[in-house]
């Protein structure tokens, strides 16, 4: 698998959240570690555009743990800001793939980042990401 | 069992927690519902204190999920503080027990509240909380 | 003010939250903290649909923290779960207001709670909600 | 200044924290996000050993932003483990420093990473690190 087969047109999928009162600091911005939150967040509902839900994908022994994470911090965000969330998969590797986001409020960059996630079984060994799961993961969202 | 029963000499358990930055909100303030997860810490000190630990008890299908609670909020705290958490068993019941707790910094009284705790198994299914169970509870803190 | 005059259909405000993977525990279920954070993103949503934002009460010197506090858990909910929270002006007093809240997945309570706000100044100092505060507080909702 | 002046033996502090039981997930471990809070409460520690608090920082209009982060999730952690993190001053720049993390279970690498901190003024402002506090962030622990 090569990465450059991905077609970034069918591997980004934008979803919203607001910024919730306790995910502020006492600097008066979104703290730092919320944003692993908000890429979290995109991650899930990038599967879910794709017909994979976590219960699903876990009641066949299928886990994706983050084992790699970088953030950049470019604008800070406040309490109530509603945030665009763009989740793009970069990378699909034999056992691993890598997600990419975007945040903004408008067109305001707040902050940027990737994560790395490993595929592994119920017992977190590696795990061979295969025909059918490729499929789906490469497949254009719905919706 | 009657509530009576308990002793207070036996039944508190005290721990510290330092307030961190991640815990403050825009007030600048500790955020309201990081009071649960301080109570949280002290009923884990207090069970650890009396020889139990999570992973013993859940390997015998033992859980004590949450089903009630009450916080009331005196002075705000702010980071970096140095709090004291009080945990009291105050009553043992049948199938539940009762936790309360006062969060202080030195002499000044924080936060207090309440937790009831249902005794369950592994399918959420209440469960007495047998004689072993409750000689443990009402042991005297170990340390 | 009398308690009485509140007109519940004017006073119910419903937002919708879907559950985040990081705010499971390893009981598998939603962390029994995350649900004053749904409180919150309801009362936040329900001053939202009567006009008023934190940014715009904070800058006139009006802030509401929490002071009180309960909840009670009926069902697990868990991660992906798709919440209703139902968000109602209970009270409005002198210096004080009370939201109850309902948190439901279709028509299973999940869980239901309320929170006392005092109504203070920068100083945090009492501050009595005055008419103006109030007018806006029993309007209806927009949108 | 260089980062080669950097004295390692001076610019490392060893602090603990044990898992909490709301850091977990529903896959049995402490959740990603969890290490960022780690090493901000390293981050903190570090700097209380050599006499600084936020607090008085802050009073001078000095804040330390998070502007880059890098995580590697070496070996899961659970519920109740208690962790150390190092925290190191990695780098010491005109209007940053950089710090770097190793979690560690005993003698097993859980976790390591890196932040970048910006020092900016009250109004997000980049600000030259001085001669007083580079003193400071340069001087041997106190305990």
């Amino acid at each position: 698998m090569n990465d450059e087969e991905l077609d970034p047109t069918r591997t980004t999928t934008t979803t919203s959240q607001r910024v919730r009162f306790c995910e502020t600091d006492l600097m008066g911005i979104v703290h730092h570690a919320s944003y692993l939150v908000y890429f979290e967040v995109g991650r899930v509902e990038w599967l879910r555009q794709r017909g994979v839900t976590y219960a699903d994908w876990a009641s066949r022994g299928i886990h994706l743990p983050v084992v790699d994470a970088q953030i950049r911090y470019k604008t800070p965000s406040r309490f109530d800001d509603l945030l665009t969330i763009e989740t793009t998969l970069s990378q699909l590797r034999a056992v691993s793939l890598q997600f990419t986001y975007r945040v903004r409020r408008d067109d305001t960059l707040i902050a940027e980042g990737a994560t790395r996630l490993a595929c592994v079984d119920g017992q977190h060994k590696l795990f061979r990401i295969d025909a059918a799961m490729r499929e789906v993961l490469l497949s254009a969202p719905k919706l």
